[in-house]
């Protein structure tokens, strides 16, 4: 349960922001939202004003929100009529969240509210929100001890001659009886994921639509990512890339294993991918510059003559190899070409290194880490060796 | 795979809707309205024009949407500055699914075509889909057996002393070795669902954010619907309520499971669900109107003296009864008050008549029809028994 001091802390950080920004209110409806700044995902409008109390207003269901919520005002969603009322002549501009608010519902208020300038309050939301507090940091933790622990099992169940689907179905059940919410939320638009990926060999080397280095066949272009029904090889990594959700907070992880054993090529990929994160977590600093760890990683791989496999196949290269994770899989910072802003401390990110070698397979490494000043803290914290069955 | 003749039937159904209603072409970029067009989910952005050929313009991956889409015209996605020469210069108003396009997303074709009307084709896109080919029936029917085998599977592994969590991990395990996709697509917005629901006792009787008649605990309030770590209890309804997706297409069914016995209310209330589906059965054909059927539901229900238990504990009832299923969990149309349309021959709808009755428990059936001029045609196709452990 979020605690109201937390709560209030966040609240607090965004109204600072809002006022500096000479916004006068922000609306928030987006389910992940409304649970961070309030403890309830339950179905409501959450109005936040650049300074006093903020009024959550619930659709469904409200005994629930009130329940959950950490808030004083908890009121029942009003009538169209009355809900122009709730804001009070001198507000002009309201925040909303363009990055995922559909055109619907912003026509609906901006019908109801024809005297106001909607703005657009994404950047400032998620800046926000990938800063982590204390209490935040150890629920990241949290759901790092429980990931890990279900990455521990692997060796107890994968075995030669199963499917990728077999060996998802077995991962996914562990996770979910160590009590993993399962639902991976993600903010992008059209991006998709089911809890994470168990793909191996040429499968794993598919491009496709996911943004990552590694998306798999799926089992249909319908659902386009992850497992197949094809069966594992022997002699070729196999990749479980799995988000741990636990309270809503996320970790990504990825080990690799092998039944039999991998190339000198393979081998070789995977030591600089595991230089190469070892050299980011060293960075993990507050003040570091984003496209700098991402630049630094590439001129890795690139000196180790595997440029060209570095986070995708030759010509499918994703410019990235890490990002924010935590309420949501795809959260700020980005450590990537063109994003030129700064690390801060208590910021999580997942440094994914991957090599896609086609004919060949995927390989490295990934772990979620908090940024600290005396640099990157493991909290995804097994070892990071192949394991070899 | 979409075979070719199947997606350009769709595209010919929707291009004389555009031309009805004087719209000159329409953007598609949620990956699932991509998908129902062409085959494909990849990162996309589909054109379809009031006459004439498709083109597919894909940002990620074009090597896999070649490989998988029907179209003739796929191109990579072009700069901002070559967008805009897509459209002859007769194109004056074009269509978009305002109801899941994000403001973003607007914005970004607003700015490149600002000679051009954007109307919203949400409603449009929505009873298009609605209506499922034979093709698609047969992978409804398909998706209803691979559902039906696991729900079949559970005396196997419900056992006394069990929690929800681990009682759904099962059947969810299960459901993926069957070559169940996982990931539930809803359109509503603030919806979400993993997999389905496994909840007993007085946690299946909690209201919810979720658009049912049950929601579930869950592990927390971050994802505040499904199984939660309570044991299951005895003597008391076990609700499984489980969405299976295969090639994309959803069936949803429910059965309810008892370890030990259930009082003479429960029973009462589960022997007029079941009459109140046979009633509604008999009803799915071409013509009936939607608010019709749930009115005689509601009136069943009250005559069988539990009108405040239907659909939702006393004062928490929701007014619907049955919903459209197929890509989407919630596609058109919905049997509730207010929805006055009629049926049409290849609807596939869900049925739930449910009940719940605080301190006892829910109880009800679901089952997934396809509305024939016979009446509706049970694709979900076991017995709606109780099954006692």
């Amino acid at each position: 349960m979020l605690e109201k001091a937390e709560s209030q802390g966040r609240i607090a950080r965004l109204q600072a922001e809002l006022q500096a920004k000479g916004i006068d209110a922000a609306f928030f409806v987006y389910p992940i939202d409304v649970y961070y700044f309030t403890g309830t995902r339950q179905n409501s409008l959450l109005c936040i004003p650049a300074s006093g109390e903020p009024t959550l207003l619930v659709r469904k269901s409200l005994a629930r929100a009130r329940s959950e919520a950490t808030l004083a005002d908890i009121r029942p969603f009003p009538s169209s009529k009355e809900l122009p009322q709730l804001l009070g002549p001198g507000v002009q501009k309201v925040g909303l969240t363009f990055d995922v608010l559909p055109v619907q519902q912003y026509n609906f208020y901006a019908k109801l509210f024809p005297g106001c300038q909607l703005a657009d309050i994404s950047g400032l939301n998620r800046e926000l929100r990938s800063v982590k507090s204390a209490w935040e940091l150890e629920r990241m933790r949290e759901s790092g001890r429980n990931t890990s622990s279900v990455f521990r099992q692997v060796p107890q169940f994968l075995k030669p001659g199963m499917r990728e689907i077999d060996l998802a179905a077995e991962f996914e059940c562990r996770l979910r009886k160590a009590g993993g919410e399962g639902y991976v939320r993600m903010r992008a638009f059209n991006q998709e994921l089911f809890m994470g990926l168990a793909v191996s060999g040429a499968n794993a080397e598919l491009p496709g639509f996911f943004d990552g280095a590694v998306t798999g066949r799926g089992l249909s272009n319908a659902s386009a990512h992850g497992a197949s029904l094809a069966q594992i090889a022997a002699n070729s990594p196999i990749i479980l890339d799995y988000a741990g959700v636990f309270e809503g907070y996320i970790v990504d992880m990825t080990r690799v294993f092998a039944i039999g054993g991998l190339s000198e090529t393979l081998m070789h990929a995977f030591y600089t991918s595991i230089a190469i994160q070892s050299r980011l977590a060293e960075h993990l600093k507050p003040g570091a510059i984003c496209e700098e760890l991402f630049l630094e990683a590439a001129a890795m791989a690139e000196k180790a003559g595997l440029g060209s496999y570095f986070m995708g196949a030759p010509g499918e290269n994703a410019r990235f190899v890490g990002h924010g994770v935590g309420l949501e899989l795809d959260e700020f910072p980005v450590i990537a070409q063109g994003f030129k802003v700064a690390l801060q401390a208590g910021q999580t990110i997942a440094i994914e290194p991957k090599f896609v070698i086609p004919g060949e397979g995927v390989i490295g490494i990934e772990n979620t880490f908090a940024v600290t000043e005396q640099g990157g803290e493991k909290i995804t914290d097994i070892p990071d060796d192949i394991v070899f069955i």
